[in-house]
């Protein structure tokens, strides 16, 4: 018997990664090249196809009956309705790059589709993960943004245009810290692995905190493992930041249950490895703030993705999504 | 022929109001009894039976040859997918009323489903309205509250537990004004009719305004009818009232806009017949504050509901969209 299988890819600032998945989310074979410092977008295509095709004929090897259902596309600014990357500001190509076309015309495939990253592990949840049988969810993934993806009636939300949940850029601190996207305040600076850092910067100045294990590090030294680990050790100031963090992040996420009334949102990413040190005031701090109707009702989960393939696994997710159609 | 029609029924905590609506969501006939102001619910099924028949009669009288489809209730707390009134805190009935239900025994109609007030004002705008061929948008009603509706891919988004939509809601200012939903800086303490007086009061004291033709109110006299009335003379209070308003508002709104990225928001209610004077500074904002890639994108636009009637078409509307399915 036939065993189908989908391709996941990822277009990240630096790599491109590429996997074969099967239907339970497994990585069988995977790649990486490097995603163009120079915006030279033929001969990443070109790349882009040779790679794939090394991966088919790879698994192939493996397994003669596969049968390959598909390309998945995750990527910044990535727009479901024109399988474009759109004006990607961390991405050397200019203007908009439509990825899904350009590769219909390497290969013909049942599905072929692109999204932005955080849909696409939005979809890996519900195809593969812990949403596999919830129609009313969010994915917020945490990493050096804060990305999101929501699912309403069992569907990404894209909204009018392709652009729909980028809820790390809404404002949590009216006229708060500086955003990359130029805007103030926004979720991403406070709760995304660099906003945690930026807390703790803040709270070493406030509390002059000189015994802190934090206060060893430059600003360009310190990483959210740091400070996961001194607050393991029981440093105050590494703690207030899972503190203030989880306090703003939960905040935010009554907002969004407000917003979308969830049955749960789920969060992924690096920071999310300290476990309950964000998880627990996170909930905490979603309950106090969350409307009477909606306590005690949404839960906060980790991402049942593997976070070393969450993003080609998620990319392949969309294959049988478009599938389902 | 026949002519189709629906009854739309909007249950306020004073009265209740009703109409028999044709497709184009014109009232033809209409009635109020008191909504009760002690949770008799039988009583209050009796009456509201009676005046649906005496409806029916005198729309009959008026054209033989109409066909009732249903009946569409918006409530405040009014849960789609239960039919039932739940916990409404300005309703003297206690805990959950299955409105939809009681009504179903009473009558026996194509459609008969009950959703909350700024669901049916978006389902109006949906079916009648300014958004008959938008997929995406979002409806805000501001008054006593300020409410919301929220439209992706042509169907109001209920969530998991049908309580979604409540942008009224979401923290705007982190620990600021008192909500009566027990919350604070809730963007309904800043942008419904009573938010806009608070921040009246809040400028008159910060300003020391003798002067302003605002000063001469009590708090309980003023209304935002007063405010706007001031400001078309040129009070500068109260233009700072609209500034203010605008900004907070239109700030929001382009959190939703990250959140949804809808085609349109629509504006309704008392405030919006100020006109320019709301509408601008909220548009304004509203782009001043959205990411680049939402800009000059999304439309706020006045509703097209005429406001006396508003709540019972939009009741009536979501009779048409039970019978779409």
């Amino acid at each position: 018997m036939m065993k189908q299988v989908s391709i996941g890819i990822d277009v990240g600032g630096t790599n491109t990664v590429f996997g074969v998945v099967d239907k339970e989310g497994n990585v069988m074979v995977k790649d990486t090249i490097p995603t163009p410092k120079h915006g030279n977008i033929e001969q990443y295509i070109n790349d882009v196809t040779a790679s794939i095709n090394e991966l088919i004929k790879s698994v192939t090897l493996l397994n003669a009956d596969i049968e390959i259902m598909g390309i998945g596309i995750g990527a910044p600014n990535g727009n479901y309705y024109t399988g474009a990357i759109e004006f990607a500001p961390n991405l050397s190509f200019r203007g908009v790059v439509p990825l899904a076309k350009l590769l219909r015309e390497k290969f013909d495939l049942p599905a072929i589709a692109l999204t932005n990253d955080a849909n696409a592990a939005a979809l890996g949840e519900m195809i593969y993960g812990g949403a596999k049988h919830m129609k009313n969810f969010v994915m917020i993934t945490l990493g050096t943004g804060l990305g999101s993806g929501i699912v309403v009636n069992g569907e990404v939300v894209y909204g009018h245009d392709g652009f729909a949940g980028e809820i790390g850029h809404t404002t949590v601190i009216p006229e708060g810290r500086d955003c990359g996207c130029g805007q103030k305040g926004h979720l991403e600076t406070y709760c995304s692995a660099p906003g945690m850092k930026r807390t703790a910067f803040e709270l070493l100045a406030k509390r002059n905190a000189t015994n802190s294990l934090l206060a060893n590090y430059s600003f360009n030294e310190l990483e959210s493992k740091a400070i996961y680990d001194a607050a393991v050790k029981g440093d105050e100031i590494a703690l207030e930041v899972f503190e203030v963090t989880g306090h703003i992040l939960g905040r935010t996420l009554a907002d969004t249950v407000a917003y979308l009334s969830p049955e749960a949102i789920f969060l992924f990413g690096g920071p999310t490895a300290a476990g309950d040190y964000i998880f627990k005031p996170t909930k905490d701090y979603m309950e106090k703030y969350t409307l009477p109707i909606f306590k005690n009702k949404v839960k906060i989960l980790p991402s049942q993705l593997k976070s070393g393939d969450a993003a080609i696994v998620g990319a392949s997710a969309l294959v049988w999504k478009e599938l389902e159609k």
